[in-house]
């Protein structure tokens, strides 16, 4: 290996299809066949199924992380058949495949986006195009031929306003800022939709009080390892947004928390520096 | 890379091991030792533990679409270490290494069998050799040598026989197609034992009803969406075979449906052409 | 590809993040801007979470089977942020990288530690470094800049004395040993921490019986298969510890055991050359 030449080919998946039957299987074999030496990474086969918002998280953590080039594949597709559109997105020079539903919203809120194409030539599929699995028919095959090195526009014509999603709204009044869980991590952490920037614009320096319905907590830790063993905290999680967590326990159980449930901040009287 | 030199030998593992135990990953490091430039590609690790049927579904949908060359190693092995033979096979192109009790039944029923070599030379084996995993200690180690040049006939003599499997039966009577659930996916679809040829041959044109215990459906969907949300529908799925499902939910949940249950087609005496 | 040059460096990983999350693909995201030619190697993300002893044995039964040169990156990390030092092991010519909490202590206890080094030198950590996911700002770059030839020194100086661990004690008493269930793996085995070598050294040929809270079973079968379907037996399974398992079911429901429970082995009074 020759360290300086290009290295092959990356195409990721990111699934909601877990692993239990033969649809991840059959697309690595449909991209392989297409384009021998594509290097396939999975990103996930376990996304919560047909759910839209928790995949555009983890697309959004995940998939810019990766080297410019790299070819994203995401099937989390609830409409597969129907009316949706399949897609080719190129978002800061990382390319995205997949079902025009909103899943890739988050990562063009954020990130530019340099093109948008609708898969329309059916040359690119594998035939015959099965209604219920794009994700091996559609996606697949056009991610490896992009990855061998056919042009985006070469699968279909410009894509107009491609699906955006966002985050349920926070709510400020006097001296509170009101959000809520977006989403339970393995860990039984939970993760609000309150970013670094809404928290710190908020409060201005001002310490404040994070509470949930059963618990009451001091401002914002660093570490887990803040409190003792079992207790509550609230921090910046490493995807920059407020996440209740217990040190060693699941936050999640430990305080009775699900996705939708309401998390409020405080703004406490005495200005101390903490934020 | 120079794109139109060989890519390296892919190898794909098809496990019910499951991901809590080192059962994978001592796999993966023993073809690795053995053949450091081989990729290894994971199909699944999740199959139910020691059933043969839905194995060997997987296998035959899955790994006919990997390139002419792959060696696929399965191993869903109930009878380790006791009389089945360890076994590779050639089949249309794709090499099969794995235990001698029918999980490649299906594969080799559909497609042309190339060859079969019963595994005995034990030079090839990884010692010494466990009584209980296999996987590591025969299978892995065949695939690394197999794919890193080693001829078939050096693993042992040719295997007579190898294990078959097949279906459970489906019935027909006056009007009438009897099926069952096969396997329930991911998302709560059910598939039946009815192919699209053996539903169209029997249907000859004629509309029908898909029935079961709780539910009656007209005829065959081709979209998940050509239901409203949360409603039943039966179609042919993606690998040819009749199955019901639900827009958006699981039609497990939905209609109370599990393995080995009923599902019947009744012909209608009208005939308008419904396929 | 030429056979006689280098495989292109493998990095693997092993981690209790699961798949819902972000968190496995960024490492590998992360890893790949890095070290474009790295083959990742997944051994699992599915690891009880925040638990060194089940991390620390799956490491060590898998790992040293992967080429020399290896870079292992292992992740249970429930100290995260906190006190713990993130290490950088050579054993037995394989490159470990995560933090120094025991789970490597089983490899170094059975083969020879080669060099510790303490990660200090930030400038190769992903920047800003968070408090709660060393996983994708610490361990993953560190392992992709070692992995693409940063030699161990430049991590930082070296580490004294790293972590060790080691299992819960075993008892041998006037003829009988008394160990205990340490994990119970995908198929409901039950794996002891009596090694083949403590119950060999404690039996001295001498036939015994092997006893559960639940069922008495004589001496040590080879395969699953020697006992009829669902009976259960004990073995020396293929980690090389005695293990309570039953042929084509699960032994943790079948006999009531759980992590901790205890097992005896009582010798026999006859010499009969059961080993």
């Amino acid at each position: 290996m020759d360290r300086n030449e290009p290295a092959p080919a990356i195409i990721t998946l990111t699934t909601d299809f877990g692993l239990r039957d033969a649809y991840v299987g059959s697309m690595k074999g449909v991209i392989l066949s297409i384009h021998p030496h594509a290097r396939i990474v999975d990103i996930t086969h376990e996304l919560p199924a047909h759910r839209i918002l928790p995949a555009a998280c983890l697309l959004r953590e995940a998939c810019p992380r990766f080297p410019p080039g790299t070819v994203h594949v995401a099937v989390v597709d609830p409409g597969v058949g129907g009316q949706r559109t399949p897609l080719l997105l190129k978002i800061d020079n990382r390319f995205y495949v997949g079902p025009d539903n909103g899943i890739f919203g988050l990562l063009m809120a954020d990130l530019p986006l340099q093109g948008a194409w609708s898969l329309e030539k059916r040359e690119h599929f594998l035939h015959p195009v099965s209604d219920t699995f794009h994700g091996r028919d559609v996606f697949a095959p056009v991610a490896a031929h992009l990855a061998a090195g056919t042009p985006p526009n070469a699968f279909g014509p410009a894509a107009k306003d491609p699906s955006s999603i966002s985050f349920p709204a926070h709510h400020e009044e006097a001296g509170t800022l009101k959000g809520q869980i977006l989403w339970v991590d393995r860990f039984g952490n939970c993760m609000t939709n309150l970013s670094d920037r809404i928290v710190s614009r908020w409060a201005r320096g001002a310490s404040f009080t994070v509470r949930t319905a059963s618990k009451k907590m001091a401002g914002i830790s660093t570490t887990y390892e803040s409190t003792p063993e079992g207790e509550a905290l609230s921090l910046i999680n490493s995807m920059g947004y407020l996440e209740i967590a217990c040190n060693q326990a699941r936050a999640d159980l430990a305080l009775g928390l699900r996705e939708g449930d309401p998390v409020v901040l405080e703004r406490l009287a005495t200005h101390d520096g903490n934020t």
